[in-house]
């Protein structure tokens, strides 16, 4: 009821706030056998962490992933795989103006009236420090799914008004923007130089393509693939849109356009981005989501205080300029947290399955 | 797991297929007391109901509701309410092509390849028929939805390329398209004229707004307010995207312009779409959904047979040129289906609520 | 959250009252492919069936099974599939009385005191009828199990104080009371008769045997075959406890003489029941169920009524002596459908299973 | 699907191994507002902890709670409730010969079936160590239920053969039996020692009692509170009964003498146990277990290993000679727990509370 938990075969449930202990996960579902060890989560990690790079926010953190349970000698056990983030590096006391104010573009207006009491510390649950619990979930996800070959791939589409161009993804992890197109990531750099400058922040968009996912996978009507991804990929904090296929386009389409005809080598086209009904048909999968720019801005803003008393609020802080590239491998595991339990619910939806 | 329910508090689970024997919804969790009667159901059935009008499947259908149980002299019990919508007129015979050949753009394809046997008759399962029974519990919703006052309101913003400029929600009612903008309904026509001879269909988008919804609804991190809304609406067969609020025009925003002013009035603009944090924030919730062209089309197409032989497939039939109209009434149930979900989670979320 | 599904990979849902329009089920999560047609559900539904004899309500229904939806040319497709049990001779005059007075024994209290407002002819939904859902769901579950070929056995143990000495599975279905024990049965009915006299009725032991269930199946911890069975029993109305293997014998013993030794054949003894750590051994799992008198009664009993004021109840009409016999089926039918659901999930437990 | 989670509005989930790191509970769906800290859990811990008396393993934790999320300042902020205690005094040793051989009575043999592959050391997750969290857990729902000013009290009804005759509740604490009849646990003590001295265990029978239980919680059919308390306190590793109010004694009843008649004051009797068609009626709740003797005793058995060899196991190390009084706090816990569950669950019963 409280959701904390999302999927149903491969359920992951996340705990934590910002400035607590620490966050992380309880995966519930994981298969027996799969092997995993603390260094299959650094690579991961890393590429979420913050102070990867000039743009983003100064906070250091190692964002080692701690195994508490559920994996014995190498192997998974089939029981709950208990994963935990110490947070570090936890200055509170810049934020004791939060407990007054409300920030512009943030939860602490709605988590004051939803609660009345809430960590207010960096944003406390609604942080998008949250983030790396499913980024780490996301690893154990990757791992259930590797005997399928499947390939899931995110990058910075667009920032700040930049937009990728040229789509190489050998490119994408050569700069810290996760773009796609190396003339594209220059502007990028030049754009975000800007903002920080001004103290402003910007959105972006972020795709994920996945490669190799068989037919099948999604449930007719509610569960449909598609829209379990758009929950998860809606459910990250700063998104506020997301496009399948053609997606917005489709809309302008007529049928004989839209329709991606079928041959024997597959479908000629790929505007419904790889699963009709809300069912992969084996074709790329396609997404886009749309990310608002970070409203922690050092920009002076109106807003009201807890009282109702309207006041000016000026952050000052360490803030990252845009959320983007640190968006870009949360869809990853976000991608692969949907696709792993849709995975394992499609091992009993046939009887050739069941004698099998 | 078979993904057929939607739904905590207020849980629905649909059954049914366009051309068996009716299609249905159970409802469980829907509060006693409520005074609820078959009558309820007939104005919402028949803004939904093709036939209305001369772009639509000449199919009639009364679609009239039956409440199998639940409802006790006239009010809700507190136990299940099913509903069930007998299907009439259901011809099948020119379906008999569908067992051998799968539609572009249709399911048909996927079920083949998940469930190797499916009922293929006008799409079965995955037939936009399902949508029915989403608005019969839709009527449900509405009623939970009563004490608090909203006004949920969907309407065509876009269609065939055709965007309704002045925004009149007392216009929306007047033309078989649910456009709240005369001049633009008056375009659409032609437009849907012109595909409709040509064999062709179009897609469009269709906005959703919701006045006097609390602040508070919604939950933190999965169950966010925006990503069930998400979900729901993206599980409605023909949408390709959503966006809430700015959406993606929030991805070219920068911090200082995405922000919403927080003043003693509330907010001063609404790129948050009334969402913060995935919690609702009492401004006007604002959605829109990308609609797909209808796959059924007059025009001959590629594809393959059940063996994987190449084919042309040309649909004979009785097709409507667009759903975007349609599913106006579809996203409006939806919307009163997750906001009376997450209205009575939200009944405990705290302590004062506890002692009340 | 309102309790009226179970399980979770074959996930039933009822619905319905005694003496409204009918009762159903809707079962998600059976796999494709399976045969399945209305005939298949007659044996079944007469096994439960009241008015079978001389010690039951003359109540007469044919409870024939309808399919609304999910099975397609005789295979199910793997979505929903909708059961519906029309109401037939529901004579509602006799119960007007309850509109006012409670029944000793019965829900009216509890349903009065949660709703405010409920189905009072013949409890409603807190009717014995609802278990007519439940057998027509398990003989899906059957067929889910017909690859595994378990032989799930339920018979009466004990009814009245008379206890089957006996065990012959051959004679259950010899003799109204689905007693295993010919001499038994034959003083089932004297006591029967005698109770019935009086206008009283007995209560009794409910036995039930599963043959050639594979080890493997539950879950660790809270989802333990023996919790999820005991749930399924004991949501059954009647019953008031519930004991696997040796179970209230085994507090008696010692670990020397409760513990199974492991032998190259198998388990020596069975105390466990079939179940270690609420995983099935592959042993035969033995459940017994006690079930209460039922609580209509044709003696006089003192009660209030709905304002609180005192008063004295006598039943009229027709009332089963006892409700042991009509478990019988009934237990039968949740041993599947239990079994079923973790059979399904168990199909995801481990990385063999994932290659496979 | 995986079996860790437990409960719908307050819902648990467990994760830990005896011998890894350590165990733990998230509670998701704590409401906010209440006070709580790490103190609280000391008590309650202590009464479940081994080593507190001659009849105990010797093995010493302390067992500290550590909170991990969701409390922010003393109070609960609504999101989720980490709680944390880490194994100590974990000599994994012993246990080595558990890596070929099964002890009979545990669940080396199914979870070696199920799994494959699995932490053997003390049971892993199979421990009896996994209540720990349970009770935790129990702590936090018990702050839930403070308003509703319950009282639940559980204690041993019987072991090795003794059974309390006089149940007087302050006595409970004054022996390490948890018994409530001072002459009955001067009996157990020497049973228990003498069990001891020859290496064998003994069994019994835990009551659970609930003063002030308003009526109305429970929901109809299948989450009945009956049906929900039996999986809580049978997915209880060492329980193999239970039963409610008269239990397996109303299968000898007749319904005259086992309807409780209501009467202006209440109910005049209680063979029902708190409650009616799965609701609680306002009565005092009323719950026996049957608990099996631990199945680790230091007498030579006979069992297989992995291989399917026969083979003999005599178990050196620290056991304790009977698990009823640990159970005690268990049950107490699970009690608290579901109760918790309902109570939160019934709030979104009636229109009353709606408008409320």
């Amino acid at each position: 009821m409280a959701g904390n938990s999302f999927g149903q075969a491969f359920k992951i449930t996340t705990f934590g706030e910002s400035h607590g202990k620490g966050i992380g996960a309880i995966i519930d579902g994981c298969p027996s056998g799969i092997p995993i060890s603390e260094g299959d989560f650094v690579k991961e990690m890393a590429r979420r962490r913050p102070g990867r790079n000039s743009i983003d926010t100064p906070r250091s953190e190692t964002d080692s992933v701690e195994i508490l349970s559920g994996v014995f000698e190498g192997l998974t056990t089939g029981t709950p795989i208990a994963l935990f983030i110490h947070n570090q590096d936890v200055r509170s006391e810049p934020y004791e103006i939060l407990r007054e104010l409300f920030r512009p573009g943030h939860a602490d207006y709605t988590y004051f009236k939803k609660y009345g009491h809430f960590d207010f510390r960096g944003g406390g649950r609604s942080s998008a420090r949250e983030t790396a619990a499913r980024v780490a979930a996301g690893v154990v996800a990757q791992k259930v799914l590797e005997p399928l070959e499947m390939r899931i791939t995110a990058y910075t589409l667009e920032m700040g008004g930049v937009r990728a161009e040229d789509i190489d993804l050998d490119v994408i992890n050569t700069n810290p923007f996760y773009c796609p197109d190396k003339a594209a990531a220059h502007k990028m750099r030049e754009v975000i130089s800007k903002a920080k400058g001004e103290g402003d922040s910007v959105g972006g968009i972020v795709e994920v393509r996945v490669k190799g996912c068989p037919p099948g996978l999604g449930e007719p009507v509610f569960d449909k693939l598609s829209a379990d991804l758009a929950k998860a990929v809606m459910s990250v904090g700063a998104v506020k849109g997301i496009e399948i296929g053609a997606g917005f386009k489709a809309a302008r389409f007529k049928g004989s356009e839209n329709n991606d005809p079928i041959t024997t080598e597959g479908f000629k086209t790929n505007n419904s981005g790889g699963i009709l009904g809300g069912i992969s048909n084996g074709d790329e999968i396609l997404l886009r989501a749309a990310v608002k720019p970070i409203p922690s801005i050092m920009i002076e803003q109106e807003t009201i205080d807890r009282k109702g008393r309207p006041a000016r609020l000026k952050l000052e802080g360490r803030f990252d300029t845009s959320a983007v590239p640190r968006i870009v491998p949360v869809l990853e595991a976000m991608m692969a947290i949907v696709l792993a339990d849709h995975y394992l619910r499609a091992r009993h939806g046939s009887v050739e399955q069941l004698s099998g």
